[in-house]
């Protein structure tokens, strides 16, 4: 939050100390024991010890509690490609991102394995992880051609990556959390080498 | 349809014939035209000459007109896989089910590029297809493991050739169809194995 953001919600009695993280754990824990359709926003709000309001101004609905983040890690994966090395391969600059992707979700590990548990319990959530991971296939992609990668490798490099994360994330899921992501998403991209020169 | 359902129709007086074409052709002409949430399926009946009942014979809803071949292609897809030499390699029966299915899209060029069309314009549609092909990735994997092929082998293949399906496909349809979709399908098969081999 920029210091002009904090001083106009401070000048206006509102301020509360980390309502966005209270009010996103409040509702994983409301989502998991309730179900992410049978929980409101009021409820999500209450147990935060906050208001309604306070909430719309973090959030636009209860779903975006759990996709907020995907803004920030477009970003990441993006500005990781576009700082490779210009000597690393298309596919080296791509394996670093999904590396760095996948050390957020290590750090972040008790709040991915609850955000997991949510969305593998709701189809439509499944969706719109669909559709996360398509975005941001389709954002590395663009960073590679910025970079002068061509067609159709900055596609299939960017798409290989994604499906990498994809299969690296779930395992790790399966496993608690426990192994190490980065490690295993360097792994993959071993094998993805190894698979796909037959 | 099996001679069983046709004497079925027939006997009860409604087989019309071609009919799930005719709905077909009928669906895909209005929803270019008046677009897909504008069109509703006592339309689609009227302009195929058939009546609604008839419509719902068919098809559950106006979204399914354009996923009906979603069951089929993903057992081409899967018999493909099980039925490729037991010598080739995981990527090689991947690459053989991927190249079928765009013999298939190439063989209904015409429907596939109005089909497209009406995806292109309605992101729930998007959202559908991109299901789908995360659906198809799934059944690929769940062959090849029949077929005795590791994890993460088997998904790493799997997805690898989405994604080269999902490439090849777009860049046929920006190319209105014209360039061969199998071959273009087994050109990024080697491209991707240029692009992953970094």
């Amino acid at each position: 939050m920029s210091p002009t953001v904090i001083n106009y919600a401070q000048a206006m009695g509102r301020w509360e100390p980390d309502a966005r993280g209270r009010l996103e754990r409040a509702a994983l824990e409301l989502y998991i024991e309730r179900g992410f359709e049978q929980t409101t926003v009021d409820e999500i709000a209450k147990l935060a010890g906050l208001t309604e309001r306070t909430f719309f101004r973090y959030f636009a609905d209860k779903r975006e509690v759990l996709f907020w983040g995907a803004g920030a890690l477009q970003e990441l994966l993006v500005s990781t490609v576009t700082d490779a090395e210009v000597s690393d391969a298309p596919i080296a600059a791509i394996s670093a991102a999904i590396q760095t992707a996948g050390a957020l979700f290590q750090e972040r590990r008790e709040h991915a394995l609850l955000r997991q548990s949510v969305i593998a319990a709701n189809p439509e959530l499944q969706e719109r992880e669909l559709i996360k991971l398509a975005t941001l296939a389709s954002a590395m992609a663009d960073a590679l051609r910025q970079r002068g990668v061509g067609e159709p490798g900055a596609s299939l490099s960017a798409e290989a990556g994604i499906a990498v994360l994809k299969i690296g994330f779930e395992r790790w899921i399966e496993e608690n959390g426990q192994p190490d992501l980065p490690r295993l998403i360097r792994e993959l991209f071993e094998e993805l080498r190894t698979a796909t020169s037959g």
